[in-house]
C-alpha cells in the first residue's frame, strides 16, 4: 500500500488512532555516529572516564529526549515508555551511539529510539564542538523493531 | 586549546557562564538528509504538495523544536530566537533540509539550527516510516555561522 | 449534584481519582470558530492551498497542544491519547474548526478536543494578525462526547 | 499590505525575523468569557471565595500558560515576559477573563495575552464541567496593544 | 542487595526495564515543611484564607509538577497518575506540606509524590521571599508507599 | 514592609512586574543535602567514580531544571540563564549539593539556584531509593545571592 498513513484522504496531517490495536510487547533499536578528528575523540574519552561526564551528559540527554517524543514529532502518540537504555561505542575516527525503547503498547517506539539516539549524538556535538564544528552526524537509522501487528523489521 | 569548554577543571559538566560576553547577531545554518527510496520519496512529494501536510509538519516540528533546543541539550543556554526558517529540497534519493537560526545575544544559536535540521528530518521519517522503515539521516552537520567573538565559519 | 468535582470538602483543588473507574472507548469533538473580515478571510485561503502552510500550521499546532493538555489545565489527567484530528471549514466571515480527540481509558477527553480547538484558532490568529487585530475567538464548545459512566452527551 | 508574515514567498512558514526590530516597552490586553447557567455560575462562585481554590487555579493556568506560548503556537518568538496578570468578573450568566501581559523586547505580546485568557477559560471549564457540559467559550479578542512600531491598537 | 538499579552491570544510567512487572494500584506519600519567622508565617496565612491566592497556587504547582516527574528525573518513567493532592498544615514556624500520588500501573509513584511536596514547597519559598530570604526546606521525605512487589512501607 | 509581592491588593496572584528595573548582573547560590545510611552513602560513591553516572546524571537533571524554573514556580519570571553548576560533596551520612545560577537581567535568580539544588537531590533518592526508602532531603536554603536593588545577602 503506498500511502503515508498520518494523512487522511485530503492530504491533512492526523494522528493515527490505534484506539483498535492490541496493546503488545514492542521495542525498536536505533543508531547513528558522529565522525570527528582523531584529537577531538580523544578529547571526548578523556572527558568521559573517571574524569569527566560527556558521554554520561548524552546519555541522559538521548533518556530524557526519548521520554519527549510525543511532544517533539508532531504526529506521534504520547506513550508509556517501560525502558531506555543509550550505548556508546568509540570507533576510530567516530563515536556510534545505539538507543533503544521498549514498551507494552498499542504502537512501536520506532521514533522513541531514534530521537533517543539523535539527541545523544547532538549533545555530544555541542560538548565538542569548541574543538571541531565540522562534526557530522550519520547514519541514524533504525536496527530493528519487534513486536506489533507487522511484526519485526531488522535493516539489512 | 584542547579541552571541552562544558567541563570544569575537575570534570563535572556545566553550562559555560556567558556572563561577560557581549550580544551581537549570530546565526547559524545547518544541513542534513533522509535517504529514501524513490517509490517512498515520491509519496512524500505526493502527501506534501496542494494535497498535502508532509512538509509543512515537518517544518512546523523543525521550528518548534528549534524553540525548545535548551531543554533538550542539556549544556545549552535557553536564547531567545529572533528567527528560524526551514527548508526542503528533493535529490533523487533523498530529502534535503536546510534550518537557519539567529539573534542577537551572547551565544551561538548552532544547536538551535541543528536540532531543527533532526527534528525535521525524524519527523519525515515518522510519516513515511509505514513505506519504509530503511529511510537512513545523514549528512546532519553545521554550513555555517556568523557573529560572535570566535568569529565566521564555514564548512569545507 | 451541585459540586465542583475538583475540590476537596474544604474548597481545596485536587486532581479526582479515578483509579476506581473502568477504562473503556471514549471519545471527544469539540468546535470553535474564528471571525474575521473577508479580506483576511481571503488571504488565509491563499496561504493555506497549494501555495502556504496556515491551516497546516493550525491543525499541527492543535494536535500537539492536545497532548499537552495534563501540562496546560492543572487538573486534567495525563492522558495517553490514541488519536487527534482536526480539520477546518470556512463560513462567509469566518474559519470554524472541529477537533476530536479519543482513548481507552479511565477518563474523558473533553478538554484535549477543547485545547485543540482553541490552539488550532489561536495560531491563525497569530498567522493573520498582521492583517487584522480584530479578529474574534467564537463558540469554543463541546459538541459530543461518548463512552464513561456518563454516558453519551451531545450539544443541544 | 495584503500578505501574511509568517509565510515566505513560497508560502513556506517561518518565525519572522525580528532581529532588525527595537526592544521597546510593549503590552497586549486580551479579554474573553465562558457563558454558563446560573446554578453553575453559583458553584463556580462558591468555589472560589474563603471556601475554595477555581479561579485561582485558573489564574495559575493562565498566567503559566503565557509563559509557554512560544511552546504552543509554532511561529511565536520565545519570549522574557516581565509581567502577566489574569483577572475575572462575574456577568449575570458568564464569567470574563482579563488577560494582561507586558515586556520590554522586540516583538509584541498578543498572543501571550490571548493565550493567558483562553487557558484561564478552558480552566473554569474543566473545573464545572461535571455540573454543565454545555458551557461556551465567547468573545475571545484583543482588547489592546501598546509599543512597537505599529504603535497602539485598541478594540473598536 | 547492595546495587543502584538505575546503573547496568557497567556503571551507565538507564531507564529501569518494568516491562515484565505486573499493573496494579500503587500510592505513595510524601512530607516536608518549609520553616520561617513568624511574622512570614503570618503574611502567608493572611495571602491565603478569604484575601489570598498562596497556598493555593503552592498546591496546583505541586500537582501540576508531579504530572511532569518523568521530564525532571531523569531516569523516572512516564507515568499515568490518577489523583494526585497537596495539603497544608501550619505549625508554629514553619508550613508543612503532605502530597500524595496514586496509579494503577507497573511502578511506584514515590518520585511523583516527592516531586509535588518540594515544588510546593519551593512555591511558598517564592511567594514568600521579599519578606524573608533566610527560610528552609526541611525534612523532605517518603512517608508510605502501598502496593508493588516491594510491598507496603512506612516511614519509621 | 510586610506584603507579599506576588499578590495584588485584592489578593490575586500575579507575576510581578520587573519592567522598571534595570538589567544588572546578579547570581544566586542554593544548597541543601540528603541524609543516608552508610552504605547507601557507599553505593553512591561507588555508582559515580570511574564506573557509574549516579551524581552525573543529578547535576544534568539540576542544571536543566534550573532552565525550566519558570515553568514550575508559577509566578517565576521566564529569565535567560548566563551559567548555571551544580556540586556534591559527601558528609558522613549525606551527600551536599551546591548550585549556582546567574544572569544579567532585571530579577533575581534565587529560585533557580534552589530549583537546580532540588531537583539533582531527588534525582539521588531516586536512582538510590532501590536501597534506602528513608532517605531525608534537608537544609534546602538559599546560601547568598548577589546584584539587583536589595543588594547582596549572605544566610547566616
Amino acid at each position: 500500500m503506498n500511502r503515508l498513513t498520518h494523512l487522511d484522504e485530503s492530504g491533512a496531517a492526523r494522528m493515527v488512532d490505534v484506539g483498535g490495536k492490541t496493546a503488545n510487547a514492542r521495542s525498536a533499536t536505533a543508531e547513528g555516529r558522529i565522525a570527528m578528528s582523531t584529537a577531538t575523540l580523544q578529547a571526548v574519552r578523556d572527558g568521559s572516564g573517571p574524569k569527566g561526564d560527556v558521554l554520561a551528559a548524552a546519555r541522559i540527554a538521548g533518556i530524557m529526549a526519548a521520554k519527549r517524543t510525543g511532544e517533539l514529532i508532531p504526529l506521534c502518540h504520547p506513550l508509556a515508555l517501560e525502558t531506555v537504555s543509550v550505548d556508546f561505542a568509540f570507533d576510530e575516527s567516530a563515536i556510534r551511539v545505539t538507543a533503544r525503547a521498549a514498551l507494552t503498547g498499542k504502537t512501536g517506539v520506532e521514533m522513541e529510539a531514534l530521537v533517543a539516539a539523535s539527541v545523544a549524538l547532538l549533545t555530544i556535538y555541542d560538548m565538542a564542538k569548541a574543538l571541531e564544528k565540522g562534526m557530522v552526524i550519520e547514519q541514524v537509522r533504525l536496527l530493528e523493531k519487534t513486536g506489533g501487528k507487522s511484526g519485526d523489521w531488522h535493516a539489512t
